[in-house]
């Protein structure tokens, strides 16, 4: 069993992690989250909320998963979202066409179906499934798609991210934000890719929870003004000159941002953030970097990307974050595809006076030669150039039909005018996370196994551990009568009680011997527990115990409500919760 | 302007609902949730969540909203989730046919769709667009239908509700409970329907947000262990005979289980919790009513239903929560689709001596008559009557092949055996909730206008307040101050930050009047407002108002995020928050 395996062989055991539909034999791309994994996911989410929403500003919205087809043909999807398909003409299984020829050349993924079909043709490369012949490859659209409304209705399309949403919503942000840059939005939601045959588990989802920020910044100033917050951050930094060497180097986000590695301080503040998530949600500092695409890999119209990786036992290095300066790509197709400025006013500090070419109709004079369509043909007036408005007589197009407009009703001239600002098309800056991929990650970097010596009374034995933050684990506070007796499950219940009025995640478990309790909370990464025993009912104590150190104290029922908010929230060191036994 | 219009108009200018795809002239059934309508909702779950996840115990999980098409078999929405659906010949826009005739029958939604057809002929019903001929009637399907992969891939639909999640995922959940009855699972996620054409705003979406629980409980015992807590809480009751009678019953749920109105005290106990979540969220409670199915309306498997009803100005009596009874109608179900036992283990307290036929094949006989097949041969003998092993020459066919067991290989006999216990069927419990729908009751109920008499120095104005509860207000505190001045920036900005830092949802607006920011804070159910002028700079103090009496107290900077906190949070007087202004 590799790490994989064992994490998921316990997710599946302990109520994290599900294959959905099990029941009727499941289907690939697809997880249900149980009622652990539903818990710690909302908790990671949780956390992301708290950075990213309250201490950042960037309020949330909610955006439908269903999407019409404007939208993604604005975005690109409609037209470049795809996977190269390849299909068995004996047994019509479907393959990622790269993927059959990635142990024969080295970047398939870089490859044009021409050049794919043709290694297959050279290299005799057969149906893994059933030997077959192989069709020709073609490009298979990654969108779930489905109707809207009934017979003809319109296209729809499951989202492939929640960025759209705040996009097509840019104008009622900017009023939202009364302009003022930077301001952001963000989502956390559903997303879709129908992936064409996804066999890598939680790691490639055909629907998956995705966080995601845009940030609206001024195109001509993208400082910080709270850089100096990750200046000295150093963080493992894989750039494209890094990997042409092949080493990553450590260094701060400050001297990245001086030496132009990272394109400028709002991206590279983005990543401090990232960063401080990463660690604080569980995944392992020394797992994790960040890697800059190269010039060939990244979008045509971005400035500069940035992907955080995690390293995991089977996958390698799996992308979990994208951050990325997509420039006012977005914003400009949305504008072009809904015929829409978008953009936001800005006011310059003082007015400024230009000199411009100014068209002056006279509309006097242009009505009753026009009569309603007087004033389109003033429209059309203002759009000429000097030389054509000094031909004796002027010609315009409206819809088609040619207008003759005499000299005299029109005027124009060079004027200096005040103007007292601008449009802007602001730029985006965009991390966007993959929970589900930052889940699996947190699980796997948490997942320990070691051996307990043995002791007195027991023989030495291997346990699983779940090092889970405390600040993500499902269950902080385990309750364990020691036995299923009546007098010692009052107290463990009321002591139970005690702790969910403050507040805490609390488990009551009552069944099996106390080892084999405390390896199961163990293993779901319960922090504490706490134990009721006959000399609770003597004197009122109970011992809890950490799950890391696996060391015991001994404290008062009283107030024990107290101690274990402050061991869960505030750092208290655990030999002072008790006697330590 | 109903009020209808009026919250919708405030809702879209002040970040709480935006049409989706505005910027692409938007599509029926589809809204965003802006950055206050989605905190909000948010706030509401999360109250949710606190009641059913938290307190009950019920854990959530997290199950894909595309389903595969197995799932929906079992459930009966493939046959049987659809509208009948009416199209015009000549503009081909679609109907839904009992609507095109609601106006003309009492009961159009129970007529077949040959009779709705005999009516649109009878009463010469034509397009309502076009005036042209309408086509005949016939089921629309509600489920987004999708294709999971290429080619022909499997058939996926968008689910119509997060409880098949929990049914399908059964026997995964009753391990996690160690199969103690009663247990349940929750979701609050997306679910999905696809009007034909939906007219009714924010009550009628395609995609929408469900909360639901599934409470699998013992069938032969439906009390609750704490029913204590609701049976003396009085609601409006709208049983099955009130209606007959047309008038609602106020009445406890104690007096309503005693009468055999409410079928069981399970059943009552989510009555109550419901009713104290509508409330705590800000539903008025005598807008609110409980609706009993009728018998003609109930599914045929259901033993008792009741919808929370709320009263809205628009639209009447709407049906915002859904309580039910649905017996073993899901389990059997998916168990016959899946064939798979979906029942749990329950031992007697004690063994009970059970006398029963049973059948002993001779293994060592039968394996050298039949060898591979003996075992097959062996269970075929365990289903056969007595009468059938009495014969000379026993028959049994394996797989479609007929074998002869001569009499002596198996024995049989009526023998008295210890049995321990029994599988059992659960009953479901089902409380589900429309969270748009209480949403935008919640705006509905807690809009309000009043006249602000005229002081010293403000005339007589119109205010609009929303009255949200504090509990689920998007924001709690507003930080105000006076002018747009540097000396009164850096006090307001360091108030926020205090604030923050106790949890607080706070925004910090210097734009326009102070006058002209309280109102927009109203509008948005901001409950406190915090105004820094130059008296602060003198003596460190600021005016709290408060949202709904517009009473104002002067008090100390120093510790306020305390008094704000209980305020909040603690029902602290507001008149003790400082000197009454």
């Amino acid at each position: 069993m590799d790490k994989y395996e064992q994490v998921i062989e316990l997710a599946k055991r302990r109520g994290f992690l599900w294959n959905s539909f099990e029941l009727y034999g499941g289907t690939a791309g697809f997880y249900d989250y149980g009622p652990l994994g539903s818990t710690l996911k909302r908790r990671i989410e949780q956390i992301w909320r708290e950075l990213f929403v309250i201490q950042e500003g960037f309020m949330e919205i909610e955006t439908p998963t269903v999407g019409i087809e404007n939208v993604f043909v604005a975005s690109g999807h409609v037209g470049g979202f795809s996977d190269p398909l390849c299909e068995c003409k004996a047994c019509g299984e479907a393959f990622r066409a790269d993927h059959l020829v990635d142990k024969i050349v080295p970047v398939a993924d870089a490859l044009s179906n021409e050049e794919l079909d043709e290694i297959i043709r050279e290299s005799q490369v057969k149906c893994p499934e059933c030997e077959g012949e192989l069709g020709e490859t073609y490009e298979f659209n990654l969108m779930f798609k489905t109707q809207i409304g009934p017979g003809s209705g319109r296209q729809g399309y499951m989202r492939p991210e929640t960025a759209q949403g705040m996009f097509v919503d840019f104008l009622r942000l900017a009023r939202f934000y009364r302009e003022k840059l930077p301001f952001g939005a963000t989502q956390i939601g559903k997303s879709y890719r129908n992936e064409i045959s996804p066999r890598q588990g939680v790691i490639r989802l055909r629907e998956f929870t995705q966080a995601e920020a845009e940030i609206f910044i001024d195109p001509q100033d993208k400082s910080h003004s709270n850089f100096s917050r990750f200046a000295d951050t150093a963080v493992n930094l894989y750039s494209d000159e890094a990997q042409d060497k092949g080493a990553v180097e450590k260094m701060t986000l400050g001297e990245a941002v001086e030496k132009g590695i990272i394109a400028h301080e709002f991206l590279a503040y983005q990543i401090g953030l990232t960063n401080l998530f990463l660690q604080r949600v569980g995944v392992s500092p020394d797992m994790m970097r960040f890697r800059q695409h190269k010039k060939d890999e990244m979008a045509h119209y971005a400035i500069d990307c940035w992907d955080a990786e995690v390293n995991t036992d089977r996958f390698g290095w799996v992308e979990v974050v994208g951050i990325a300066d997509r420039t006012d790509y977005d914003l400009s197709a949305h504008a072009t595809v809904s015929k829409t400025e978008l953009s936001i006013y800005r006011e310059y500090p003082e007015p400024k006076m230009v000199t411009q070419f100014v068209v002056k109709p006279n509309m006097g004079k242009l009505g009753p030669l026009f009569k309603g369509k007087a004033k389109n043909v003033a429209e059309a007036l203002k759009a000429l150039s000097q030389e054509e408005l000094e031909q004796d007589n002027i010609t315009v197009i409206i819809d088609g039909e040619e207008f003759t407009v005499p000299r005299d009703v029109v005027e124009f001239a060079e004027e200096t005018v005040k103007v007292s600002g601008e449009n802007i098309v602001p730029h985006v800056i965009e991390p966007s996370f993959g929970i589900d991929r930052i889940f699996y990650t947190v699980m796997e970097h948490s997942f320990d196994e070691e051996t307990v010596p043995a002791k007195e009374d027991t023989e030495e034995e291997a346990r699983i551990v779940m090092r889970l933050k405390k600040e993500v684990a499902p269950v902080q506070v385990a309750i364990l009568p020691l036995l299923t007796r009546e007098e010692l499950i009052g107290p463990a219940k009321s002591i139970e009680v005690q702790l969910k009025q403050k507040g805490l995640l609390v488990s009551y478990d009552d069944s099996g011997t106390i080892g084999r309790r405390y390896r199961r909370n163990d293993e779901i990464g319960t922090p504490y527990s706490i134990t009721i025993d006959y000399d609770t009912l003597e004197d009122n104590t109970v011992t809890i115990r950490e799950r890391d150190s696996m060391k015991q104290v001994r404290t008062s029922i009283e107030g024990i409500e107290e101690i274990l908010y402050d061991l869960m929230y505030k750092d208290r060191d655990f030999e002072s919760a008790g006697d330590v036994l």
